[in-house]
């Protein structure tokens, strides 16, 4: 009947769009993460390149990522092409059948362009506190409109690892580890933050500047996550679709949960204290854990998933650090690590998964946009170099990168 | 019709998951707001412990709360049960009927399982800056796994208090004061801050440490409380739910407005200044005020009712600094005193509750919270302790029991 | 068929409560931005302006303001009544036909609502550091009973605007501009901060005093202002309704990015820095360009709308400076000038539209808004007087209007 067509679209645009709107958020949540993790006199150009990089993953995936990402059909090369296409037609929907869209195709542009959006977000972290703006922005342009957009062609674009049966259901791997590598590419040409690695190998902690807005950064990611993982879904308007969302849902709390509580047991009994920051980067290491997955498990197993990756993500910073790869935020260990965790674990709850193609695509994803975003990041040096000045960085980027400080009233002398 | 029964559970489902996760972002706002309250050396502790208690209330509520509080059937002695059953089936759906599933089982998990954060939320501000953090969290495990549902299950389980006509729509009683009770036990036997009363009596006003903090909480809470009250009614997706959805929406609205009004204008009365956190904690009582009954009033009979509650929340903030019970965010007067004013006042709107009934229910709920917190309370001060050290505390919780300051950079002495 | 009526009834409710609480949410997005731009020794009060102005909104908006808007059947004088009408019967829904009510007449009043408080937020913003708390509540009272609503009824409430084809979508004039413009009338009666101008007529910078809130704020209108021109469709039931609110979620985000990127590149070639605060009113500046017409365009004609908007209000505030009209957060450029921009612009994408009939409508708001507001303005000041002295400016508003502090432990000295 027409009108029940009519009304299973709305519902699913409308659910579609509500999802967006919670990833979009996360842009914010990001950014109030960083901008919590990095010292004073650094906040405000982690801010600027926060809100900044949204704005250019906007552009960019309007332009061209969208297309890439979505009409390359099959090739691993993709066609070109720009902007967005057509909406749907009245008559195309009511038509029915299986090919018949029943949502907007606007609401689905939305919705991914949001994911380029985190995907970019996860860089800004990593290197915070010692790049260039622009140089940053520069990389951005790339990352959402090229290096991003290629391999989702290849999954969720219905590439080659669509093909071999590479199952990641909210992009564990294609959107968190993806940015987690094009941020190691980064951080390996970058160098670490003046100070943080003494001259016979010890590691100096730089605390975090404001724990109050990277705990709100923190929450917001959690909320956000339900848009990116229920989302993710695609469908809403019928009864197995409503209950899978809603488990998804309840899953990527658990996962979460699980997450922090391990990482909080784990930070405890290293370190003797409830370290925050690892409390924080648990639940996001359980949120990352299981995105590949949020709909086969049960709540419980997904909490045990997300506590797995909460202990990998306390020891993947350590280690990081133990090789002098300085991630402020660690967002590599969150986003690159505990995203590998979530694509290996698919198969033990999702019979239609496979180790091989679960690796076949860690692997893939991972050349690509390591080899990618190291010449971008390359190119970048040599043309405007992405590094601010020694004295710079002592005075801050805040003063070198915006003119400005970040609380002007409250910091007396810079750490 | 079958895709009529598509459609709408869809509706209901999604409807339920929106108001799901607008409750899970409650928890981001008590987070805010008490560490806004908070002096900045207490900061890293009540965020921790605010993030961590939901992330316990999860796996909790999930592993047996959930079960004790919904499936024991109207006995006062819950029967004993693990996880969260089965998901409704598509023939369970359609069979159609008033017994009929319409919406999915685990959106009702997520959506309760909120409540059960919101409710400890409650507790970690009031005995915020001197509780160990993992006293806090031995309580909150009981708390959100057994004390709360077992009392749940009295009303929204379908239990005695359900039977003789207790009325709390969306939980003033059940989850306020409950949370507010709680708080109480555990500050009776945790005693005041160091330096808040004085030998002679005096009450020393400990100001907050940052204000947009709190202000950003308080609109958090007021923005969750449409998830709250709004996905209280259950059901949306016919004409009546969806008119009475909007007007619980309205209603909750005017009632924080009348909330806020009323104290900004008591306080201004009482001090000679316009007091911010009197007019937050206004908002939060008038929102705690309508929670019991949202539906019945009108909107301007909604702004009274909050407006009395927001009134009340100022002499009752007071008062209990008379009796020298020191609640640094005010959170037993908030929810505890402005709940049980929401608890009485739902007869004179709603002419299915009596005052007998609501009493009881008062008393009940009271008496069970009260005994079984502070049973709960005594046994880990007993095994574990409940306050740091005074030297832990002069130097702040967020050294002794997190190992970082919330604000390494910004505060250079001790307050 | 009656079921279809009830779920596409609940779907238009449900879209259009969550709109209304997004755009409810916007008021913590100006209560952030704002206290992130002023001086640490303003903040509380101008928290305490948010958050009380929103309260009073919703008050005036239910006694009186709802009733003027909707209910004055074209009349350029308003019939006076109260309250906010009666729900729709399901009768009246099932009836059908294009006169049939088709969502909650309650969601309705929620979504206009929370429109009145965010014109209402555009002013404190303009006022701050200066003006007595009590002065600037009494002047909410007018202006979202009175003077908003009234000129709201000319277009929206079916007005002479709306007769000779004034076209104004979600409100760059109705809204932003009208408040913009209430704000122009209190700055000029209020005169500049001390010390913002010096005698040889230079210009003081005088920076925000906690740049994370107000990007923080910038991302919460941002992602509010979804609600606020999605919700602005009115219908989301049907296929093409689904797909304009979609488009209108596109053409937002696109404008604000184009908002942000043309500012900040504007800013980098004038300052020599890449200037947050310029960025944060671009994108803000983009949103205000497209809110007249977010649907005509496709994503790129947006982003170019946005762009325009991003430039216009950086000459916007540099201009206002040279009038000596200071305005601490840049609220009648972006609200203002921006305001002006969207409402011209809609002739070039939607063929409906004329020139003519937007520079009327201009024109008409303006001339009422602004000599409304300066007459109330005007008797505020002559009654109670607008400005606090000079010793409690340089005190700090915080201390005078609200007798405490927003960071008593992180500033130490008056700025």
């Amino acid at each position: 009947m027409e009108e029940i067509l009519h009304t299973s679209y709305a519902i699913d645009t409308f659910y579609f769009l509500v999802a967006g709107i919670l990833v979009m958020w996360m842009a914010a949540g990001f950014a109030m993460l960083e901008a919590g993790l990095v010292r004073a006199k650094s906040t405000t150009e982690i801010l600027a390149k926060n809100i900044a990089l949204y704005a250019v993953a906007s552009v960019m995936y309007l332009i061209i990522g969208y297309y890439i990402m979505y009409s390359s059909e099959g090739s691993i090369f993709p066609s070109l092409g720009f902007l967005i296409g057509s909406e749907n037609t009245v008559e195309d929907v009511l038509a029915g059948g299986d090919d018949a869209p029943y949502y907007s195709s606007r609401s689905d542009f939305f919705f991914q362009l949001v994911f380029a959006g985190a995907c970019m977000s996860i860089i800004s972290g990593a290197v915070a506190e010692r790049m260039k703006l622009w140089a940053f922005l520069a990389f951005a342009v790339v990352m959402t409109g090229f290096i991003y957009p290629i391999q989702g062609a290849w999954s969720w674009g219905g590439g080659w690892l669509s093909e071999i049966g590479y199952s990641d259901y909210a992009g564990s791997g294609i959107v968190h580890m993806a940015g987690a590598v094009g941020a190691l590419a980064g951080v390996i040409l970058l160098g670490a933050r003046k100070g943080k690695y003494g001259a016979n190998g010890q590691v100096n902690a730089i605390p975090g500047s404001n724990l109050p807005l990277a705990t709100l950064g923190a929450f917001i990611l959690w909320m956000g996550w339900f848009g990116f993982n229920g989302g993710s879904e695609l469908k809403m308007s019928d009864i197995d679709s409503a209950n899978n969302v809603a488990q998804v849902l309840v899953n990527t709390n658990m996962a979460a949960a699980g997450g922090l509580i391990a990482a909080m047991i784990v930070s405890r009994i290293l370190f003797g204290k409830t370290d925050l920051t690892m409390m924080i980067n648990g639940a996001l290491a359980g949120l990352v854990s299981i995105t590949a997955e949020p709909l086969a498990p049960g709540g419980f197993q997904s909490m045990l998933i997300g506590g797995v990756g909460g202990v990998i993500v306390v020891f993947s910073i350590l280690a990081l650090d133990k090789l002098k790869l300085d991630d402020p935020v660690g967002a590599i260990s969150v986003h690159g690590t505990a995203g590998i965790w979530g694509v290996l674990v698919v198969p033990l709850t999702n019979s239609d998964a496979s180790f091989g193609a679960q690796i076949v695509g860690i692997v893939g994803i991972f050349v690509w946009v390591f080899i990618a975003s190291l010449i971008v990041w390359g190119i970048i040096k040599a043309v405007i170099g992405l590094r601010i000045s020694e004295e710079e960085e002592y005075e801050g980027a805040d003063i070198s990168e915006c003119g400005m400080e970040a609380y002007p009233e409250f910091t007396s002398s810079k750490n």
